[in-house]
């Protein structure tokens, strides 16, 4: 099924051609990130479309800046060559890039959810942001999602009042390099860990066999 | 394409029968949930299964505690009378219930990317929550997402430790009530809005003109 196709082979990208982007194809991405759930059915999203050179290489600087503050908390350590040598940021190549936003008073004093647990709406804006990767996916384009910047200087740069919260900078485009694995593990940075191990039974720390190392089928839960 | 129907068909429901669900069924959701994307490949999700009667009815009643308490801030206005038709968990109809928490220290002191924006963290499960969804939706099962509810009391009763964040109770099974459109629209709560109006042009507030009322094709961006 088409869903766990795009599930499994969305990769973030940091490499993109110069082509342009249908417009259709921005629009399909968008819808699919305006269907995502929100608490309350407050769709707290806005996105910035930036397709401007100097805006793009103003947000391109500000994460090579947070790049660099970065790489000093790695010096010394192991990881360290590694590091500067993972490319961050496509902003300036991509055709697009989209500034994503959550607006905490969208849906006014008291938002069904929101009220118990208020980080809900940044919750919400992240289920917009995976479904325009897999839209993006099945439109045959590709997206990276940088969350190396000060939001400061994103507001200031977009020009973002201070109780919006830009949550993140998102490039999409065209790709010759469209990898299998996460370019984390390709770069030995990190491994995906085994499932198994994520998936507790009825309480905390406490191992389930239910789903794995079964030879029974129609087990059920 | 198949992305898209789960995306648009997708619903948040409350009401559940008690047919059991196949464990490869379950295995997909959980292996969808682990290949989300996460900031520097932290993966920083668990999975609760709850499966016993006597813990969903403990999550059940500080559900509903949490419901009674909500309720207040809504006494007096329009929404008093809406609010307490709503059916807030289904977490004692549905064969199972999963705890999605998030681990913050997941990869170490320093991640690529949390550094920078912390809430990374709880982004990339909403990324996982998001792919429960979409494959529970594929795999012909309901799913709701319930946020009514203190940490505190579902870290006592499942155990988590004070460090893990228990993000959000999801409640699987089988509906025969599968509605069109988001039951928050249907009890005319909240509508959706406009797409145009949340979609600004390089800067924060600036109409565009790209996506919308466009006769031409082959426009690109």
């Amino acid at each position: 099924m088409g869903v766990y196709k795009a599930i499994y082979n969305r990769r973030d990208i940091r490499t993109f051609l110069k082509n342009p982007i249908p417009i259709e194809k921005l629009k399909n991405i968008l819808l699919a990130a305006h269907h995502a759930p929100s608490v309350g059915f407050m769709q707290p999203w806005n996105f910035i479309l930036i397709t401007e050179d100097h805006i793009k290489e103003q947000l391109a600087q500000i994460v090579e800046k947070e790049r660099r503050a970065l790489a000093i908390h790695y010096e010394g350590t192991d990881r360290d060559l590694k590091f500067l040598e993972l490319k961050i940021a496509g902003i300036t190549e991509a055709p697009l890039t989209i500034c994503v936003t959550c607006d905490p008073f969208r849906g006014g004093d008291h938002v069904l959810g929101r009220n118990s647990i208020p980080e809900t709406d940044i919750m919400s804006v992240s289920c917009a942001i995976q479904n325009m990767w897999l839209a993006a996916y099945a439109e045959g384009l590709a997206m990276g999602w940088v969350s190396f910047y000060k939001k400061a200087d994103v507001r200031r740069i977009l020009q973002i009042p201070y109780h919006i919260d830009p949550v993140a900078l998102i490039s999409i485009g065209y790709t010759e390099n469209y990898p299998e694995r996460p370019l984390l593990e390709i770069k030995n940075w990190e491994t995906r860990k085994e499932l198994q191990k994520l998936v507790f039974d009825n309480t905390w720390g406490k191992e389930t066999d239910l789903l794995f190392n079964k030879d029974e089928t129609n087990v059920t839960v």
